[in-house]
C-alpha cells in the first residue's frame, strides 16, 4: 500500500461539500467552522469483519455505505442534518487488497453525496487479523430541538417509521446461502446490506416543533422501546398484530418472529413516541407513521399484548456481547 | 460482560466537566452546545493490540491513558482546547476480561481530569483476535487561529517543544525485556508509556497570536517536517547537533540514531517553525524551545546537516503500512 497520508488524500477529493470546512485531511485535526443557533451531534460506530459483516454476506461497498449509513441513523434519531465524517480503518496485513478498501470508502462516498457530508479526517491502521471500520460523524441541530428518548409521556402512541424485522430475515438468507443470495431487488437482502437512515423522518420531527421521542432501531424495537420507557420513566405497550406486515413472519415459530421482529436489529427506521395530535400532524406534513402502541404510567417497562394476552419483554433486545 | 448499555453507563459518571453537554451517554449520539467565535476541531486515532501495544509493553491504565493522550496531542498541535472524547472499542471474545477493560478506562479519565475532557459517548463490539480502541475528540479554538502545518515562510527557524528518540528507546527495552522494564522513573520507558501532550504549547502558540507552523512529532522528525515542507511549499533543514541530547544515542550507529531520532515517532511533543524574532517572544512567555534548523525557499524537501555535510531526507519517516 502506498503511505497513509497520500492514500488517504487520494481518496478525499469529491468528499468535500460544506464551505465550513477550513481543513480536513492534511493537517493533525479537522477544523470546522460552527455556526451560532445550532447544537452538534456526534455519534461513533464500529463495524467488525467477521462479526457484523464478511465478504460473503456484504458487497464491499455496501460495506462502506453502511459503516456510514449506521452513524447517520444515530443523527437521524437525534433530528441532526448530517455533516461531516472521520473514519478510522485497521486494515489486515493480508487478505485485504488496497482496491477493496477504495471500494468500501466508494461506498461511504455514494451515501456522503446524498446528504451531503464532508470526510474530515481519520486515520489507518494494520491490524493482524481482521478488518475493523469505525465511523464517526457530527452532525447539527437547532439549538434545543435534538430528539430524547426521554421525552414519552403517558398517553403518547408508540410508532414506527418503517418496517421491521427485514434485516433480519436478510442476514439469515445470507449467512445460509452467501453471495448466492445478492440481489438487488430483494427487500430483506437491501434491508441487511444498504439501510436507508431515515434523516427524512428526524429533520420532520425536529422542523414540527413538537415534543417527540425517538431512537433509530438499530438493536431492535423491544430493546429501543426499553430505552425509551427508562429514559423517561414510562411503560411502553407494543401491539403485535399492528406491528407493519406481521402477517409476512407467520411462516416462522411464534419464538422465531418475535425474534426477527422485536429482537432482531438493524432495521435503522425510527421509533418513537408523541401524542395522537402529533402523530396525526406528522401524517399530514408527508410523514406516514406505523402507530404499534402507546405509553401509559410506570417505571421503565415494556408491555407486548399478543393474541389477547399481555406479558412484558424482558432484558430488551440485541445487544452486542 | 454486563450489556454495552448499563456498562457504558456505569463507567461513566466521573467524565463530566462541561456544562455545554446537554446530552451525553445514554442516547442515540451526544449533544454539544457550540459557541459562536470559536472553530471545533476533531480528531480520531486507533490503537490495536500487538500493532501499538501489547500486555508486555504497557500496563493496562497506560494504554487507556495512550489512546486518548494520542488524541489530545492532535488537538495541541492545532492550538485547541480539548473538550470531548468519545471511545469505540472492540473487545475480544476471550482473553480480556470486564475489569480489565475497566482498568483501561481509568486511565482515560486520569488524563481526561486533567485538562478536563468529558466522555460523551461511544460504542462497544465484539470481535474475535485482538482488542481495537478508537478515540474521537473534539477541541475548539479561536476562531481562524488553528495552528496549519501550511504556515512556514522562508526564514523561519525549526523548532522542538521537547525531546525526541526517546519513545523509541523506550520501546527497544520494553520489547526485548517487556515487563521487566516497566519503571515509573526510566524516561524513556515513561516516553513510550505515559506520553503527555504538549497542550500548553498549543495555547500559548494560539494565544501569542504569532504566525506559527505546527504538528506533533507522532511519526517522527522527519515525516513531520516533511509534511510541514510540503504544506508551505517550502524547504525544512535539520541541523544534526542541535537535536536536544543527540549525544545520548552516540552509543548507538549512525544509521539507528537517526532512525531512534528522526523517525521513531510517538514522542508527542510539538514540532513547528516561527520567525526568530516569534521564536524569541515564545521564550518570553515561558514556553521554552530547542531550536534545532530552519526554513528556505523550496519545494517540499528535508534537509539533513550533519558533520558539515547535508543530505537529502528522503521518505519522510513511520508509516503505519
Amino acid at each position: 500500500m502506498k503511505n497513509e497520508f497520500e492514500w488517504i488524500r487520494s481518496i478525499s477529493p469529491g468528499f468535500h461539500y460544506h464551505k465550513e470546512v477550513i481543513t480536513g485531511i492534511g493537517d493533525d485535526a479537522a477544523v470546522v467552522r460552527e455556526k451560532a443557533g445550532y447544537d452538534t451531534v456526534l455519534a461513533v460506530d464500529t463495524m467488525v469483519e467477521d462479526v457484523h459483516f464478511t465478504k460473503e454476506t456484504m458487497p464491499l461497498k455496501a460495506i462502506g455505505r453502511k459503516a456510514l449509513a449506521v452513524n447517520v441513523s444515530d443523527l437521524a434519531a437525534m433530528g441532526a442534518v448530517p455533516l461531516y465524517f472521520i473514519v478510522s480503518i485497521a486494515v489486515p496485513k493480508s487478505g485485504w487488497t488496497q482496491e477493496e478498501i477504495g471500494e468500501i470508502y466508494s461506498g461511504m462516498k455514494g451515501l456522503a453525496e446524498k446528504y451531503p457530508m464532508d470526510l474530515i479526517g481519520g486515520d489507518t491502521v494494520s491490524i493482524k487479523e481482521k478488518l475493523v471500520i469505525s465511523v464517526t460523524v457530527t452532525g447539527r441541530v437547532e439549538k434545543d430541538r435534538a430528539l430524547l428518548r426521554s421525552s414519552a409521556e403517558p398517553g403518547d402512541l408508540l410508532f414506527l417509521t418503517g418496517k421491521i424485522g427485514y434485516a433480519a430475515a436478510g442476514l439469515d438468507r445470507l449467512l445460509k446461502e452467501g453471495k448466492q443470495a445478492w440481489d438487488d431487488e430483494d427487500p430483506f437482502i437491501q434491508a441487511h446490506q444498504s439501510p436507508d437512515p431515515h434523516v427524512k423522518y428526524g429533520r420532520g420531527f425536529v422542523e414540527s416543533g413538537k415534543r417527540i421521542a425517538a431512537n433509530d432501531v438499530s438493536d431492535g424495537a423491544a430493546h429501543e422501546s426499553k430505552e425509551i420507557a427508562e429514559a423517561s420513566g414510562v411503560d411502553v405497550n407494543i401491539e403485535w398484530e399492528k406491528l407493519p406486515e406481521v402477517d409476512r413472519f407467520a411462516f416462522l415459530s411464534d419464538e422465531k418472529q418475535e425474534e426477527w421482529l422485536l429482537r432482531g436489529g438493524e432495521d435503522f427506521c425510527l421509533i418513537g413516541t408523541a401524542s395522537p395530535k402529533t402523530c396525526a400532524e406528522l401524517e399530514e406534513r408527508n410523514l406516514p407513521l406505523y402507530i404499534i402502541g402507546s405509553v401509559e404510567e410506570g417505571k421503565g417497562r415494556v408491555w407486548l399484548e399478543r393474541s389477547g394476552r399481555r406479558s412484558e419483554l424482558l432484558g430488551g433486545g440485541y445487544t452486542h456481547f
